[in-house]
């Protein structure tokens, strides 16, 4: 295994969570910044003792996996560089998660590798199981489409959704390490919640493509929130449905869906992130207000976790045929 | 002025802003704990070195006005009595608020005191300034009424609202002094966020009562979350319109409705809880969102302040023809 | 395995510990308080499934060991049920954590049990790892002690503290599930810090008796201050020194101390209790002020994992000749 | 009145104060960076209209007053164009606290207008009322120095000083707007305590050196830590008479020093930030420990306010013969 991109927040925790698995061996950790310290240095909770070193081809010989952990636009070129070599490879960048070509180039720009598209998969574990097992290439979900889309889901296979908000709260470090002053520093964050992107969150449009797939083709309110803490996301759903549905109904649909589902937990209450810190977990609560005929679904997960970097290992585990729970519970 | 209630986070409070306040004089505070100490014992922020002391009829004698911060259905009572001895009241409890005794009934219990509803005015300063400077009897806003109506206001009165979710967030003082421990314990919500009264929170009668007024008759959909901070609340609404209408319309709607108003102020980028804490502020942005036709409306006010107390004193200095800011900026 | 006392923090984490455990089988959980309800409903994070339990004597038959997590004097009649039924007992209390009874009578009244101090080990692992394997009683230190008597060991073994200052500070979790509102209370606790039990907190002749079977007697300035973190803690020690010690010979008493322990970094910079959060570390950190010619030794733990529950299963692991860091990494 | 530097935290917070003072007039804030922008899109919570401009000599003309709010060896310069254009100035920066120039260079470098030095007067009000109410130039000193130096005081004018142990704590707003990551992202201080610059912080010359002129000569130790809040600042000493006292006489000193101060409280309980959090006060609690012998005293400010911007606007109130509290209480 081979992490690209170790030293940002997600490819830290990816690191931290291969060095600690059973199963997979991290060989080599590199970085666009910090060459030559240790990743404890940078991250002593996670304490990885590897140094980040600067990426060349010649480390990918022989690696089973790379993980490329850069920004949008800088990731496509060192995913094709890893395919090439032989490497299997898992992309924490948009790069690869919308099909639509020309979708990705409104909300990203220029796309530098557009011949890429046609065989990516889209990593959410639950709903791509098959596809990942035996990908070349997987675009590991946004955080927020992860959240949003498995509360979602559910409905939308059961064309129940005539239209949906979709109000979600973000900690912190769903910013990144290297983001503005502003919406890291302590002295802005501290006390504070507020909106961000009114109207144009780039998670949008990937929760629209993977909705449709499902069966749901609308057009979807998305706001994201920053809250005051370092890691969670909770997404509020409120779904106008497209018939009548009981409360026994909409239990089903979702039991069905994820009864057997080892990172789902349908809860009894409703979901804080504290329940799902620093796990793989996802915790849903639906239920339907007989006030407004409006089905409401909550979900929890952490973003750096389940949003991004252990979703990541749990399709590692897939595709390399471990058990999907190996090295995450 | 007398403060019935002042150990209470809101009662606090309103004794705090009365105390440094230029024109009016605090004589007594009660309350039903802590009776014999000093409220700056209590809250040492607040610096006010007066006693609480045990309610008594007597101390209502020559007092101007009552400001009663007692929970619901205790603070009935303690009104009547006030009114009878001649005070004028503002009542911070939801005692008043609701003018359709059924609803109160459906959501509090059975009202100590019905006979007194049909002369309480709606303490909401910007919507009912001209009733309340003559009132004796004021019934306080709930916090998320206060922020929601005020986002609302301008497109209730032209008859915009189709549909309406309010996506609420709120700090922990929210829940008061002596809340259960999972609602207000540090180690329960300090990195936590979660939705709570599930399509069941009293305040959204309060928010649906008051748009009919406005001439907007519809089935609210509202959800509170508790948020990592300790005061401060946003309030995400998501309008489905009547009818289409641009940008420009609707800021104009907006700069209509509260160009001159002390307190509203209308940002030029998303609010943040942040920028309103400890001030009478309501922070509002309104957008059109081109994609899904919708009209997105936030604001941001501290729950404590104008969400409570210090929109108490907003209606208090208009009820003795002081200017309405005096104290408060 | 029975954890008496799981509804509290202390309870609660090492009944998660234990049930996820690899080698033990934690078989009862009872408590004080939630009889009746299953522990995932209390602590959502945790994931036991087990009901809590009212405690009588015919479930500690067959047991291996009990773990104790009440409140001082509540825990050594139970502590007595427990051995006399063959158990062998970790008390998490202070119960038997002094072994001087006239120093405990003065701290904490009347002692339930005396006749059962002298067969009691202190179980600060590092230092009496030995005695712990075969103990049939273990006294789980305090927090504040565990990490005061790491940081402090080594120079208390060669003779070196002359005179010593500790200013602790520790998270909201440390004052309990139940704590009066002023030290638990979001509202209160969000952006303070301030000290707390000024000149007599209970740790402190803890600390000194410790220190004394080290071989350094002496009258110990203890501290204890509230940080708004939910869990963590950290010491900073300022050791007036009884001779003259280079940094080279302060390094090497660190080094021959904890090079080999599992659970102890020797960190290369100021240690930060984020980096042992939810971990069993202790993080050092040792420097001389040429300037003052003080020694200053700094050390962060989890309060409630290594400070308490998670030393609890390091010192079970030896009880029952397991390695030291299962379930533990 | 004119603030150079105003979009830093403590520039900022200074033009806040002067634009709501009832005394002074702002005329002009400048900034190294923002130009042109609002300063009240800046901080909206400061709610200052004024845009930020490009300092040049010219706006200085007929300024009573200048505000320097640069970092050390930025500022001097600016400093001695304002005093040669004949304004007074108050300078926030470390550049003339130091009256001794060796000193001042080891910890800061060379010293860009030494001949200034001797005309500086070090603004810490509560000890040096009369110099500054005539000063040309006012040093206002650091936040550490200023809360441990108003801790210190009356036992340093009484001879009591042997030795002194300061552990400090402050919130994250102390490292500024634009300091590395590490000290400010909220994932690295949110749930984390640590200490830093160990043994080598630039305040303890500047507290030694007011110690002195105090006549208690002595080598401080000074340790600082940053805590998880974002305003507010707790010192806590720990002192070793140089003879015994009791609690009577200790109580009698600091009533004698402060009980007249209006911005210094005698606390009845040891003293948290909050309680001084946006206030120029300075909450002491001074005890004897009878088990060590030593004094503990505990002083609470707020950096940001006490500790830098607010203690500016109390010299200035001196300096242009105001009452001392005009628009700060």
């Amino acid at each position: 295994m081979l992490v690209a991109g170790a030293t940002g927040f997600a490819g830290a925790l990816v690191a931290y969570l291969l060095w600690r698995h059973p199963r997979f061996e991290l060989v080599t950790i590199s970085g666009r910044s910090d060459v030559g310290r240790r990743l404890e240095d940078l991250y002593p909770r996670y304490r990885v003792p590897l140094q980040v070193s600067e990426l060349d081809r010649g480390q990918l010989d022989g690696i089973a996996a790379a993980i490329v952990a850069y920004p949008h636009a800088a990731a496509a070129p060192t995913v094709a560089m890893a395919l090439e070599s032989g490497a299997r490879v898992l992309d924490l960048s948009a790069d690869f998660r919308l099909s639509d070509l020309a979708t990705y180039e409104q909300w990203y720009g220029p796309h530098p590798c557009p011949h890429l598209l046609d065989q990516a998969v889209y990593g959410l574990t639950e709903l791509h199981r098959e596809q990942i097992a035996t990908a070349a290439l997987i675009a590991n979900p946004g955080c927020y489409p992860t959240a949003a889309l498995l509360a979602l889901a559910p409905l939308a296979r059961a064309g129940l959704i005539a239209d949906v908000v979709i109000d979600a709260k973000q900690g912190v470090s769903g910013a990144g390490r290297t983001a503005a002053v502003e919406t890291t520093h302590f002295a802005y964050t501290a006390e504070n919640i507020f909106p961000y992107r009114v109207g144009a969150h780039r998670h949008r449009p990937e929760i629209e493509e993977q909705l449709a797939a499902l069966g749901a083709s609308l057009a979807v309110q998305f706001q994201a929130h920053l809250a005051p803490l370092d890691q969670g996301e909770l997404v509020s759903c409120y779904v106008t449905p497209t018939r009548e549905i009981c409360a026994a109904q909409l239990n089903e649909l979702y039991t069905d869906a994820y009864a057997e589902e080892p990172f789902i937990e349908l809860a009894a209450t409703p979901p804080g992130v504290r329940e799902v810190r620093e796990t793989n977990f996802c915790r849903l609560f639906a239920a339907c207000d007989e006030h407004t005929g409006k089905l409401l679904v909550f979900a929890a997960i952490d973003n750096l976790w389940k949003g991004t970097s252990s979703q990541a290992v749990q399709n590692l585990n897939l595709m390399f045929g471990f058990d999907e729970t190996e090295g995450l519970l």
